[in-house]
């Protein structure tokens, strides 16, 4: 046990939605008193830093609610249901982008929000990339545009805060640090 | 507008709470269908990439109630209700370390997760720090350890995953990228 462990005295479960759910904590402190924790709940995530032959990182465009505003992010997803990271990895980016990775490694996991959600993204670089359709096979209430940049023009959407996501960032990050493009 | 705008027809407030709040919007897609957005509003956060004259870098150490687990992090938190983000920087750097910096720099800021939540994080790169106390006033509920690093140091936690959250991975990568230390 950790030293400063909260331990649930209660749970109580306020919403369950599609995507999320929330509940609140009621917790013993280490120092015996108590508190009230707000969690949110979440299915998990992927991302994918993908790399086309001639060196350009594949990013997606879509209107992100939760900011009312457009985000240009990496192809991301949420885990479905039982499904393993690297298959989720592989499914959202061929529905979003169509390409087929020949090769996807897994690069890093990180929980996005740690003070008050359990979401934890998964990121997968995917290379000897193989066009096998149009892309764009996403949900029924999704719109995004596919975009292929070098990695200078993604700095400079970075700059221009169209790229404004801390996967998306941490990705860019990895490229420069790795050498990569 | 944006062309992948979704456009509000009604929002429904769910929860308001101490730390975070929840609503479901119905909106109107590009497409003219409809469908639900779950949205966690939050007040926004800074973090603190904070380097001693030894080149070490100050984390803390906390126990994070939705994760069921601590996390070793770079200083963080919330903002108050009309906080600048700088003060607010040089508030929680103080309370949880003791230091006081001499430079304060705004370096990035980035959304935590974009598909339901609109938390932002500022983060600050803080120099020439000066202890002015021992550290660790935090608020009541709030348990943390103290740690002073190296870079290497850091990158073993990130190994262990003890160092396992988006910000504090970005901060790791933008002192290197950035040869800080």
């Amino acid at each position: 046990m950790h030293k400063f462990e909260e331990k649930t005295i209660k749970t109580k479960p306020l919403y369950k939605g599609k995507v999320i759910s929330l509940q609140v904590d009621d917790v013993l402190l280490p120092d015996g008193k108590e508190a009230k924790r707000e969690i949110i709940k979440h299915p998990g995530a992927v991302c994918v830093i993908a790399l086309t032959e001639d060196k350009k990182i594949i990013l997606v465009e879509q209107y992100r609610k939760a900011l009312e505003r457009p985000l240009v992010e990496v192809p991301a997803g949420k885990l479905e249901a039982g499904e393993v990271p690297e298959l989720s990895a592989k499914r959202e980016l061929e529905e979003e982008t169509g390409y087929r990775p020949g090769r996807m490694t897994h690069v890093q996991s990180f929980y996005t929000s740690p003070g008050f959600a359990d979401e934890i993204v998964h990121v997968f670089l995917a290379e000897d990339l193989v066009k096998v359709d149009d892309g764009l096979t996403v949900d029924d209430d999704e719109f995004v545009e596919l975009m292929e940049v070098t990695i200078e023009e993604a700095e400079q959407l970075l700059k221009e805060e169209r790229i404004y996501d801390a996967k998306t960032m941490w990705a860019l990050q990895y490229v420069r640090l790795n050498d990569l493009v």
